[in-house]
C-alpha cells in the first residue's frame, strides 16, 4: 500500500483547540506524524530555537527562497514574512511521515492547488456558541478582541467546504483518535494507490497468459 | 455530524476472503451497519429464509418491482433475477444505519451513478500469489475452476481504480477495524455535512450582526 506520506494542512477557527489537538496527536503518534516547521523572518522570542519552533532567516534569505521556490507557500503578515520550506516537507514524505501544515484558509488552498493530493482538513466546535465561550473562558482576551475572533470565524467558515474533512473537536481524545484514523484511512484510497493497483493488473494478466 | 447513514458498496475478487470480512464486520458492529438483503427469482435453498438471505419473488413480482423502480439495481445471471431492492436500503438509512450492498463492479458502477454519495469499497487480498493460494488451499475447486476465477479475477481488476478504497485483506482483525474506521471517517467529508457547515456559517453571521 501507499508508502509515502501524505501532506495534511489543517486549519481551524481561533478557540477551536487545534493547538492541543495537534500537540496529543503528535505525541501519541510521533512515529507517524511530522510537523512541518515554518519559515519566518521575525525576530525569535524568549525561549525560541532556530528549527524547533521556526527557521528564522533574514530578509533577504527569505526573499531568496521565494525567488528560488523554495516554499511550498508563504504570506506577509504586517512587516514579518512566513512559509513553508519545501525541503524538509519533501524529505519527511518521502520518509513516510504523514506532514501536517497548520496554516489558514488562503494558504491551505494554494497549497492543495499546486499539490492536488494534500488532505485539508478543518477543525471546529460543536457549535458557535461552544466557540464563543471557549474564546471568553481564556479569560485574557478583551470584549473587542472575542469579538474580532467571531468576526474572522464567520469569514473563515465561508471556506469550510473546501476542506476534505471536518474535524468537531468537542472531545480531546476522541478528537485525536478520529483525526489519526481519518488520515490513516485515506492511504487505502484507491487514488493514492495507483501503483499498488498496476502492479494487481499486471501481475494477473500474466497469470491468465501463463494458464492459456 | 451527517446522522444519515452511508450506503457503501463491497466489491472483491472471489478468494479475497470478503465474505469472512462481512460477516465479522457485522457482527463486531451490528448498532452501525446493516446488510442489504437482495430480492431474486430463485429458489430458496434448504436453510434459507424469506427477508433472511434473500427476499425469494417469482419472475413476474421481479419485473413488476423494475417496473416500478424498486430497485436500486438489478441483473439477470443464467435464468435467475437477482436486485437491491430500495425500499429496505432507505429506511436503515434514515434511521441511521451504513447500509452494505455486496455486488460486483457493475452493479456498483450503476449504483454510483445513481447515488454519488455511495461508497465503494473494494476488497483484495496483498498479492496475486496470496489470491492465487486463498484459491487452491479452499481444495474444493478443480484447477479449471481455479483458473476461471483467476481470469475473471483479471476482469475485475480493470475496474479497482473505480472504487473510493481499497481494502488489503492480510489480517482479518485488523482489516475489519481498518474498514470500519475507512467509513466512520467518511461520516466528517465535509460533502457529507452540508447543514453542519450550514448552520455554521449562519450562526456566526448573526453572531457578527448581534455584535454590531
Amino acid at each position: 500500500m501507499n508508502q509515502r506520506g501524505i501532506l495534511i494542512v489543517v486549519s481551524g477557527f481561533s478557540g477551536s483547540g487545534k493547538g492541543t489537538l495537534m500537540k496529543e496527536l503528535l505525541k501519541r503518534y510521533e512515529q507517524t506524524y511530522a510537523l512541518s516547521i515554518s519559515a519566518t523572518t521575525r525576530n525569535p522570542r524568549e525561549g525560541e530555537a532556530d528549527g524547533r519552533e521556526y527557521f528564522f532567516k533574514s530578509k533577504e534569505e527569505f526573499e531568496k527562497m521565494i525567488a528560488k521556490e523554495e516554499l511550498i507557500e508563504y504570506a506577509k503578515y504586517v512587516e514579518n514574512y512566513y512559509g513553508t520550506p519545501r525541503e524538509y516537507v519533501e524529505q519527511q514524505l518521502e520518509a513516510g511521515k504523514d506532514v501536517i501544515l497548520e496554516i489558514e484558509i488562503q494558504g491551505a488552498l494554494k497549497v492543495k492547488e499546486r499539490f492536488p493530493d494534500t488532505l485539508l482538513l478543518f477543525v471546529t466546535p460543536p457549535t458557535v456558541e461552544e466557540l464563543h465561550s471557549r474564546l471568553v473562558g481564556r479569560g485574557t482576551e478583551t470584549p473587542e478582541v472575542i469579538a474580532s475572533r467571531m468576526a474572522r470565524a464567520a469569514e473563515e467558515a465561508e471556506g469550510m467546504d473546501r476542506y476534505d474533512y471536518l474535524i468537531v473537536n468537542d472531545n480531546l481524545d476522541t478528537c485525536v483518535r478520529i483525526m489519526h484514523e481519518i488520515i490513516q484511512g485515506e492511504h487505502r484510497r484507491s487514488s493514492r494507490n495507483e501503483e499498488f493497483i498496476q502492479n494487481m493488473k499486471e501481475a494477473l494478466k500474466r497469470n491468465v497468459k501463463g494458464d492459456e
